[in-house]
């Protein structure tokens, strides 16, 4: 059985929390243990310039995220685990790209198109005003992230599946034009993964402003569990699991037998106090060996550095290779031919 | 006194022609012999992508622009001459800068802008029909090809100033957002640069397809020479040197005295058959050393490669330490910090 590559970026920007944990670390990790995966994951700390022009919070985001994913189980040694900036023959291969990527499809972009349209609604003469070219060109650079590993499947959200049709879009017309170079990357779309509400009932994330940071220290942690909305139901009165955030949360992580009994429960007029108290219990179970071993790597970023240059190294065996192969295609490189 | 670094990049497309040599080559050469000049010549092989999709003709092209500059006498030790896709530090810094330029400054490149004004002209809908993003945001990659060696000052043509000022702006902003890092370049407009006629009057120039090979064989040279266009007045008839191409190209490798020889000739009716002689011997003489040598380096491109080896060392040793200087200051690299 042929295994196949699967590429994931984690872009650097922020300190990862509960949902990025639910829908994304715990699944990788888990996918990572498959006999018939070959898994590229990456810090994108390129992409997080074009977010964050301060240089000390980019900084602590690639330690925190390396750190999280370490402490939740990625094994390095099964999966590549690399740092985007340590690859020079990722923004190598991404000039050559840019040569060869049609304007237009940059115009396309969803995430340039709605900055254009907040600048037209609010008024803008100038409908490019304050859009830098990062913005603009970093599908390019997403292109180059997948292809200098001919990465074959990308797990993403919806939201991202245009990046993958443009990379493809890009590979084909490289392919085209210099013959037959790069595997067409597909998109995974994951419609089961896990999605669980914030503090506030929404969709926990970072642009809402209601996360519950994955490593908060184990007072604080406990303090936002109980910051967490409900209904007004007293104790003692039947409530209702379902589009309740506490059972949400817990249903992330557990199976069905598990859940039947919270349903149960709840049935039976759990007061919220008891119920984020149990919620409570349940995630620092899971969390505390994990955010102990956080705690302890934040306070080495040394080995964290070490964990990145075996994963530097491994990436570079297949990229180093390739763009060489890619850059004598194109007509760069020895005169000596 | 303090030396002043002066960078040129040479883009590798086509083979150049008596025209470039009157125009960059020569004075470049005599202007890196200077004891107060640090010179930085490059290929700029990078930006001979955006133009040409064809890998022999950029590879072919790259050889002849190495072997030109070293039969003209450039000397490796004094100048450090490299291929641009040897420094992979300036595709990297590239990006970086990517993140931080406006887009809006992009809009207003002229060749972006006429490349508009084309498809508009012809009526198309789409006005970037056609256009790549190599196009589009090449002059972030030349911001890099100068700043990764703090270039000073920068010797371009009239028409290239914007893309120094784009430079300058994108510096500024670097250095207003991280602190002061890079030095702001100055375009260099030498208005006495010499632009000598093709074989039709007009401006020696590709775009034109009027050109003399510079190194063309002996025979072939001589054929060219004759076809330079003059006006019909027979021999023995006094004509005028003003405006006349056989004068301009004559004049531009000579001093006034020399000159002065050639207006007695032409007062006394010398005919043209016998100018377009006297011409082919005179720049025969200046240029069949050269032609030898470019003859020999072209059929030994493994020299040329040693040659350009000496280069990139001579440069990376510059473009790695400041890099990791420009990255540890937007938070990239180690996390032990």
């Amino acid at each position: 059985m042929s295994s196949t590559r699967v590429l994931t970026g984690i872009t650097t920007t922020g300190t990862p929390h509960l949902g990025n944990y639910a829908g994304a670390i715990r699944p990788a990790i888990e996918a990572s243990k498959a006999d018939n995966a070959e898994s590229f994951l990456f810090l994108a700390d390129y992409h997080a310039l074009i977010k964050c022009h301060e240089p000390e919070r980019v900084r602590e985001s690639a330690r925190s995220c390396a750190a999280t994913w370490l402490a939740c189980g990625l094994d390095v040694d099964r999966v590549t685990f690399y740092r985007q900036s340590d690859i020079p023959e990722i923004t190598e291969l991404s000039w050559i790209l840019t040569t060869i990527a049609a304007k237009g499809l940059m115009n396309r972009a969803h995430a340039y198109k709605a900055a254009v349209q907040d600048n037209l609604e609010s008024g803008d003469a100038d409908a490019d005003k304050g859009i830098e070219m990062g913005l603009f060109s970093y599908p390019i650079l997403m292109t180059a992230d997948i292809l200098i590993f001919n990465g074959q499947k990308i797990p993403v959200g919806k939201d991202q599946t245009q990046h993958i049709e443009m990379a493809r879009d890009i590979a084909q017309r490289f392919n085209y034009i210099y013959g037959d170079t790069f595997a067409l990357p597909e998109a995974v779309v994951d419609d089961s993964a896990m999605i669980i509400p914030g503090l506030d009932g929404r969709k926990m994330s970072k642009s809402y402003n209601n996360t519950i940071p994955l490593f908060e220290a184990e007072k604080k942690f406990k303090k936002l569990i109980n910051k967490i909305k409900t209904n007004s139901l007293e104790p003692g009165e039947p409530k209702d699991p379902e589009g309740c955030s506490l059972f949400s949360i817990y249903s992330a992580f557990t199976n069905e037998s598990q859940q039947a009994d919270v349903r149960k429960m709840y049935a039976d007029g759990i007061a919220w106090g008891e119920m984020k108290k149990f919620l409570f219990e349940f995630l620092n179970e899971e969390l505390k060996d994990k955010r102990e071993e956080y705690n302890r790597l934040m306070a080495d970023p040394a080995e964290l550095d070490r964990a990145l240059k075996v994963g530097a190294e491994k990436a570079r065996n297949v990229a180093t290779p390739f763009l060489q192969e890619i850059r004598s295609k194109v007509g760069i490189g020895g005169l000596a031919g």
